[in-house]
């Protein structure tokens, strides 16, 4: 499932309003339905960030693959739950009822289990949980980068990275000032432990400023990234890889500008242009 | 922090055993020290896969990032917990003490939290764990692939995706059979859901066949994914991108067969050479 955005395709010698498709990512609440000492028992078990679409499979794929159930048979049925929520009318609740509860360790499964609220969870929900940690929108009068600095950040981020080059196995986030200065540079195996690792290194060391710097990360960038860039009060984040929708909603509202498919010659602006300093 | 495996660079003309560098994948638990009514309270907080190194500023910028703290200075101090454990003779606990507890709100913090062991959480105990779920090894006999076939599935791959060749946001997983059939493939802007949404829908129709399929992903190879591609009986997975030490290690302890940066002309063998018929 996806979407078009409204973006700005900008090159050194051209900026191009067009429409760009983008992937859907919403969060979807599973929940395992199954008899204990003869009376039917429902648990939450895990919510996900997903792509809408194929939900079923999504649940069932998921309860085989942590071996709740051996065999796809076990499923007695799957339903759709809750009132269609947010912006793409979807159900995000999803529920299996299984009828072979041998063994059943509850506990084990309840992974990435977030609590949420009771108002139907959805994209909307998860921009409304945000704005519970942060009230204010970002400051729209800084960071001012020149285009070309926001080009060169990939060059910066690969020539710094210690493992990527070697392994390609790793994600890198890192804090570049308005000179095209590599402030600070975190890796992970996990895209979200290389911006935690960035952030709490800076932190520490007293070396973010906001007014001056901005964030290029290695990959795609998702809800879970801008959420954090925004705790930091960062107010431009460029990412080599695409963002989800939600990651480009949640940029929106806070007004932070969000920048992807960053390459030596060109990026996609997603929100904001206007913290971007165009010579030509 | 990298470690050297000996693996096999192979390309249509020439084998070649080589030392590569692999990102290391361990599990870092998190935990919480907190005065509440004049007790000191600990808690887990969160279990990540993680790259070791700079474990301090992981859990403080996960911290900052969740706004459990507002500011840096609100932590008191950070140890490391636990014995050495593991290959890499880490220890893979951590607490950080914080003497903010205004609004402190636990419950929504407990993300990622997996029940584990209490034998030491580490790499050693993460495959133990998959253990439980599965004791026999895969069998060495099948699937038989050729080479090209290998070399052909990132296209094949490529050319089916509805949402990535657009967007380049999504990640995909599919079967494809030994005659280089493209027997079921599924996308997500989750890697994990992509492969829970192919397992889910191949089960349901009936079309999963070890003995003549592998398994193709688009990105990188964690432990997530060759777990989930384990439980369904799959002997051969084939990764666009580089797997993870943590990846490597459960691949060889089931004798599945695990190749890396596939491309049209190349491809890395992390384990079990066997499973591949070679031409030349």
């Amino acid at each position: 499932m996806d979407i078009k955005y409204n973006i700005i395709r900008s090159t050194k010698s051209k900026k191009e309003n067009v429409k760009d498709q983008i992937s859907v990512e919403e969060p979807l609440e599973m929940s395992l339905r199954y008899k204990k000492n003869g009376d039917w028992i429902v648990e939450n078990i895990s919510i996900t960030m997903r792509t809408p679409g194929n939900d079923e499979d999504l649940i069932s794929g998921f309860l085989f693959n942590e071996k709740i159930i051996e065999n796809i048979n076990e499923i007695e049925k799957i339903e759709k739950k809750g009132e269609t929520v947010g912006d793409y009318n979807l159900q995000n609740k999803i529920e299996a009822t299984i009828n072979n509860t041998k063994n059943l360790d509850i506990g084990k499964l309840k992974r990435n289990f977030l609590t949420n609220s009771s108002c139907g969870i959805c994209g909307k929900t998860s921009l409304d949980s945000v704005e519970v940690m942060r009230q204010e929108k970002l400051d729209l009068s800084y960071p001012l980068i020149e285009e070309e600095v926001i080009m060169k950040s990939p060059k910066l981020l690969i020539d710094k990275q210690s493992e990527f080059s070697r392994t390609g196995g790793i994600h890198a986030s890192a804090l570049i000032d308005k000179n095209s200065n590599l402030v600070a540079l975190r890796e992970d195996v996990g895209r979200h432990n290389a911006l935690d690792k960035l952030i709490g290194f800076s932190l520490k060391k007293g070396i973010i400023n906001p007014k001056n710097q901005f964030l290029a990360c290695s990959g795609r960038l998702n809800f879970e990234l801008v959420q954090k860039g925004l705790m930091a009060n960062i107010g431009l984040m460029a990412g080599v890889g695409a963002p989800t929708s939600l990651a480009i909603d949640l940029a929106k509202r806070f007004d932070m500008t969000l920048l992807g498919f960053v390459k030596e010659e060109s990026f996609n602006i997603y929100n904001n242009i206007d913290r971007i300093i165009i010579k030509n």
